[in-house]
């Protein structure tokens, strides 16, 4: 299992605990964007998936795009972020999916616009939180629907105390999680993996 | 006035006029995203704000995050994204605005947590379109309830036949557009400015 030592430093240094759940990380990863974090973070996942002959990098809007996008400069890749609302300017057929917002608590389309997802991609799912898995989940059935090839996650922040991780790992994926929570208390702090 | 001629190009070559007001650039800005393109967008951007001393680089979900970050990168500052929806992870102040969406037929408000944008801040905003200016007019507001310095606003597109590039200037706002197109029509193509 691959570790950041600096992602794990910088969610000690800034991440905020609510309850034993909720861990804030909007200083530096998903409100506002420290985009040379990110830039390690690309270096790793290169490191880590580099080998893999990746074409193209899946992940989902909002929070994803940023990491996405610096990540794909490391593989020299396009990005592609499946879109959680139809829009006027989606034409033509699209992949979709249903994923379950824990954050949000509700139910809400993905998709991708077929144009942009094909039988010979080799993808990387990239997103900044593993939690419960829906949102992975969701883009491994478009890349299955696609056709495509799965080359694996790379993910920033898992709460491995949550489910999400062990159960992709078990439909066979590889995941690669940068930090991975043990266990979150207000009063006890984090503690990784 | 500024132009990118390989954002003209690309446009050009990849962009799909529907009628006289829609263009589609979902190939490689807004849906699949060219990295490269984004580098010499921030390339750009950087020759023309390089000597602003900008310390934050705000955008809007979705779209305009991945321009911001690899923008935000020539700069070295963060990015901060102006949030659509309320979630639970967003606890405390906020700056609100209200956008009306064109494409998307609504009014929504967008936020930004007061930890993040700051008086002595001075700000780039980002946006991969201006059209009818009202998701800049909302960040502009996000800028000023802040009591921050606005540099200005670097755009990927401008529609420069809709209003917003004109009333955006008219309130004072340096905005320098990377590709401003005259018009659009699906038979004869693109005019650009």
């Amino acid at each position: 299992m691959q570790r950041l030592k600096l992602l794990e430093e910088r969610i000690r240094k800034d991440g905020v605990v609510r309850g034993t759940e909720v861990l804030k990380v909007d200083s530096f990863l998903n409100h506002q964007i420290d985009v040379e974090l990110l830039d390690e973070i690309g270096k790793e996942l290169f490191r880590l998936y580099g080998d893999c002959n990746v074409t193209k990098i899946l992940t989902i809007e909002a929070s994803g795009i940023g990491i996405a996008c610096v990540v794909a400069q490391h593989f020299g890749v396009p990005v592609v972020f499946a879109k959680k609302n139809k829009t006027k300017n989606i034409a033509g057929d699209v992949y979709t999916s249903q994923v379950e917002s824990f954050t949000h608590g509700r139910v809400y389309d993905i998709m991708v616009s077929k144009d942009f997802l094909h039988a010979e991609d080799r993808v990387l799912l990239i997103d900044d939180f593993l939690a419960n898995g829906a949102a992975l989940q969701g883009l491994i059935k478009l890349v299955r629907d696609a056709g495509a090839t799965l080359v694996g996650a790379g993910i920033c922040i898992e709460k491995a105390f949550q489910p999400g991780g062990d159960m992709i790992r078990s439909m066979g994926v590889r995941v690669e999680s940068l930090a991975r929570i043990k266990s979150l208390d207000e009063e006890k702090g984090i503690e990784f993996c």
